[in-house]
């Protein structure tokens, strides 16, 4: 009997790591999710997820499916072609310079790819998402930092020395707030989750209205839906900035797609549809006239379906 | 007689037209140039390219040589597919939707291929300047308005529908003042020829010395040198606008090079490294860690010889 090619695909976050078997077009046969140990060294670390990958080796056969190839998504800069961290990632400490391609591939006789978690998320949106079948996509995961992924002419693009696409840290004023990253009025300081609190927390003070103690942007947005100002005015500058870093990405891109992920779109339509607003407003008319702004389709699946894609991908091009 | 393989490439501006006829490898054989016409009609700009071309046919007879292709840069969005202007250009009223390749193509039977100038002078650069050999490559021209070039994994990047790579549009203050292309807080605004002269008036006024009638960019970088503090403070503020967008460019590409050229690029060395100290203090570290900042090294010839450089590769590629 021929057994079905599967593949596996590992999302690994600061709290989380998520993992799937499915097939090479991205469908997710079996998924679950473990704690990452993220606080431990790096040979835990590893150990954990070798576990994981066990546990989906047995959910294969079960599914009558050979593994072919694993794709792995990490949080930090990764050298591609070694399948290697570059440097450290300040919500894992010990995973710097983690040979992540090298470990698993010496543990389980498979190939591995392993790419940036926001190259992943924007592989996965345009493989099989919200911008499946485009060619030029842009994406922005809007959280408590701000990630951006690049697909140029199909492939993800990771830069000369796999630095690039760094969306978050575009400064929108040369003359604004220092950024963690050592920048200047990086898109990051004004429109992150951290952002928006801080910003609506010194309009409510403004107004001498009262801070709620569980505030996050889901307060923000349902406080607008019900009329609150200074809930309204947050979002509006929200957009104001976003609009002007989507109509940055538009006149140096032009992509067909830009997709909008992370906690913050969860927010929906009304928020996407001002941001696209804000940058119709900004950017050239011909870097606009044939770009649509949406919403990510895959949620918080998309590191999965985006790992899986990527793995099969690769392994078919061998 | 076996004759030598030739190439035409036409670089049309505003003012004049440079043409010339050389190898594969960008070598110039022969090299001209003539006013554009650019307030005449459509056809009679044509007639005009075409007599140079045929100047240059008589030419590449005299070398013993055949052209094989031609190769053409024009202002203004170009669809690269069909060798054809999309919409307008400022400079060439009478240029709208002109039919580039198709009226070349039938006039001479040679295979052409036309690009924008800003994406020309930047596959020049990469494949015979200061950028030789690098495969990610980001080119700025300061002049009367700022343009940019992209090369991306070897290849001119020229957006989902030729609309991209317009790094001078990129804003740097999401509430800075208002630019021609509709943009708000364009770098074109704050760091383009007129930009800085602009800038220059406003320190005299304000110490109130007289504004020399014939006020360039290079009055500026001469008084600069013989120690003039408005001078130098607009070199420094231009040097911290353009390092804001260099640490952009740098966070989003990484390149392997960024180009800088056109008119302003002249004043030369000492302002480059100005600009690059700018945007090493702005930039993610890793992002810049591999990156040079270069001056152009084609000058006036870029457009000829991206021109020939592009139909050649174009050629060898059918």
């Amino acid at each position: 009997m021929k057994l079905k090619d599967l593949y596996v695909g590992l999302d690994l976050g600061g709290t989380f790591t998520k993992y799937a078997v499915g097939t090479a077009d991205g469908f997710l046969l079996y998924h679950n999710k473990k704690r990452s140990m993220s606080d431990k060294g790096q040979s835990e670390i590893f150990n954990n997820i070798f576990a994981l990958i066990e546990e989906l080796q047995e959910k294969a056969k079960e599914l009558q499916g050979e593994i072919k190839a694993i794709g792995f998504g990490s949080p930090g800069a990764i050298n591609f072609d070694e399948g290697r961290l570059i440097g450290s990632t300040p919500n894992i400490k010990s995973w710097t310079d983690a040979d992540i391609r090298g470990n698993i591939e010496s543990k389980f006789n498979l190939p591995t790819w392993v790419d940036n978690d926001a190259n992943v998320m924007v592989f996965a949106e345009a493989r099989q998402g919200a911008a499946k079948g485009e060619k030029n996509v842009t994406a922005l995961t809007l959280g408590t930092g701000i990630g951006g992924g690049v697909l140029i002419n199909n492939q993800v693009y990771r830069g000369d020395h796999f630095a690039g696409s760094e969306l978050g840290h575009m400064s929108i004023n040369f003359n604004g707030p220092r950024c963690d990253c050592g920048g200047i009025g990086c898109i990051e300081q004004y429109a992150s989750a951290p952002a928006m609190e801080r910003n609506y927390e010194k309009k409510l003070s403004m107004a001498k209205k009262s801070i709620p103690n569980d505030l996050s942007t889901v307060t923000i947005f349902d406080r607008a839906a019900e009329g609150e100002k200074e809930a309204i005015d947050t979002i509006d500058d929200t957009a104001i900035y976003l609009g002007t870093a989507l109509a940055n990405i538009a006149n140096i891109f032009n992509p067909a797609v830009i997709v909008i992920g992370g906690g913050v779109s969860a927010a929906g339509e009304v928020f996407i549809d001002k941001i696209d607003a804000e940058m119709r407003r900004r950017a050239m008319p011909p870097s606009v006239r044939h770009l649509r702004v949406v919403a990510a389709k895959l949620g918080n699946s998309a590191g999965m379906i985006g790992a899986i894609s990527l793995a099969a991908e690769m392994y078919a091009k061998r």
